[in-house]
């Protein structure tokens, strides 16, 4: 079973890093360690943290409106109840498992919170420890199990915008679009959308992180839907553009010149490859074309189960890629007025280079 | 115009605590305080922070994705963007504004980030003051234009829920449900929903936070509809529990018990009155009944810019009421394999009671 096996992972780290355990707090760790899918209502209020000791068996202390989903979802762990909150429940259990020293998430936990727990439990003669990204490192490497969900989550998204995108022409505005996407992914068997769908015609789509408004759609206008959905658990994320109608010759060259941005991207991808280098490869292209500046963010980002996840495919980060990795490869032109382009394709980075995951070839290749 | 008054009361708070300068990172707070409305993708994913100093004019720090969204919302503050990070720009901003001592949000800043940021800025003579609250405690009394406002909301949400009620018999699923209430929800005019509904049929609805599931609704069974939406940016929250077609006597008791606890909580609400008091006043009803480990959470919460917000309304908050606060009255009774009932109104808090902001009253009064 993958969780004992992930957990084990986790207990070498800590061990190596002199630890008695470590709680975990941010969701898609908690599900990644033992299942549990509890969602937070934001950061300040979570539905749980996982502790997990350096040798032994885990714990899911959470509190009761969770109880039931908890057990259910998380057989692998002990399930706690905190009535009086979690720093009461903590200052009972550590000293029962001989904690001394205790790892926390320092990237997903709240200034005010880490300032209560070490000081608090350093009463009982318990170390605060901060933590980072130790689990995320772990989540960078997809297994071939993780992988075949995340391409089945890809392919249903590319279901779901292939049956939109034949009916372009009977929505009225953005919203509508957008609405009519969320809809039909949980119809189709998501759990949910990884992200708010971003559909923006014209002018609008100079917003890389457009919200969708009740704008009517212009035909003639470029149009961008950026969409994702999860499946059992792990995201996908994809962007098309097009013109419902006649494109003019201004999109079909911005048009051509973000994809060959995105092919120039795909084919820098390899095991061994700096994210840099592939973030170059691809901003060149652009930059070359007169549109550097009008290409503002990075090139990628991971995706698993967060649909932003390391690595980044950006001009700052070294890293160099690994096998196993999953990517986004989504160059885009902004233009104030105009409106933008982006196209947005998933891969899988393999030894000699990548696997690309989308097999939708709407719009890309005009 | 409200965002400067709002800009003054914080500054004489500054003023009070000797701080320079603050930085609100927290997305409800920036909104209360300026009007932008870019969201976080998660509190890792910031969509700008908001630099307001003891005194002058206010910046608005984003990335270039928010630009135009951030100059347009916020015609008050001056938009700054940071293509190097937020950092880099605080270290070349802060000495310009003559800033020496600075306040953040400690209880919406991560743990990582205010350790970065203490430690670089301080290289640049400044001092890092975790602060906190200092905006959700203005936000805690609403003023009439808000109250008009969240009216708005509630009763918008209402009706959606009265449409939804109207044809509970066509739907087949839990998510069915869940779907048909976001869509109209967006269609009739609001920004977003406030949660995820839930939508939880018998069994599931012994978990206060069910997540709607493919799960039939079973029409002899008792069903829960929990339900919010955000409109101009104030939030509704409102939860429904009833039985499609006959409930059992078992059930009707249940019912009436859980409204009785309602109305005495009501009753108890006025300025003045203590918050862990009005908890009491409905969580004793329940007890009384026998059902008293049975309602495992506190009474309700306040409700504004976010659909959970202060003042808790708990057994362990001493916290007077004040008149102009908003908060929700749910009392519930969740019983494993049985189901669950919960009733959910929001009231405004006033000088010699309350008034209820919810007109619906189906499934009230059985």
């Amino acid at each position: 079973m993958k969780y004992p096996k992930r957990i084990k992972t986790l207990q070498k780290t800590l061990h190596r890093k002199k630890l008695d355990a470590i709680l975990i707090s941010q969701p898609e760790n908690r599900r990644y360690l033992c299942g549990y899918r509890g969602g937070d209502h934001g950061i300040g209020e979570t539905s749980g943290v996982l502790l997990v000791p350096v040798e032994g068996s885990i714990h899911l202390l959470t509190d009761f409106r969770f109880e039931l989903q908890a057990k259910k979802e998380a057989p692998t762990a002990k399930v706690h109840l905190y009535p009086k909150g979690l720093l009461n429940l903590l200052k009972k259990i550590l000293p029962q498992l001989g904690i001394e020293k205790l790892g926390f998430e320092s990237h997903y936990t709240l200034h005010s919170f880490a300032h209560l727990l070490t000081t608090q439990l350093k009463k009982k003669g318990i170390r605060c420890i901060p933590s980072e990204n130790l689990v995320e490192r772990m989540r960078l490497i997809k297994d071939e199990e993780e992988i075949a969900v995340i391409r089945e989550s890809v392919l249903l998204n590319e279901q779901v915008f292939g049956d939109i995108y034949k009916d372009i022409n009977s929505f009225s505005t953005e919203i509508d679009v957008a609405l009519a996407i969320e809809m039909a992914m949980r119809r189709a068997g998501a759990e949910d959308k990884s992200f708010d769908s971003i559909v923006a015609s014209g002018g609008n789509g100079a917003l890389p992180h457009a919200v969708p408004t009740q704008t009517k759609i212009k035909k003639d206008k470029p149009l961008t839907i950026d969409m994702g959905l999860v499946l059992n658990g792990y995201c996908s994320d994809m962007t098309r553009n097009f013109v419902p109608r006649k494109p003019s010759k201004k999109y079909i060259k911005l048009h051509r010149l973000v994809r060959k941005a995105q092919l120039a991207g795909i084919a820098a991808i390899k095991a061994g490859a700096r994210c840099c280098d592939v973030d170059r490869a691809a901003r060149s292209i652009i930059a070359d074309g007169g549109y550097g500046p009008q290409f503002g963010h990075s090139l990628g980002h991971g995706v698993g189960l967060a649909v932003h996840e390391g690595p980044r495919l950006s001009s700052a980060n070294k890293l160099k890629l690994k096998a196993g990795m999953i990517v986004t490869v989504e160059p885009g032109i902004y233009l104030p007025g105009w409106g933008g382009i982006r196209l947005e394709n998933m891969v899988v980075v393999r030894d000699n280079g990548c696997e690309v995951l989308n097999q939708d070839k709407t719009w890309l290749d005009i």
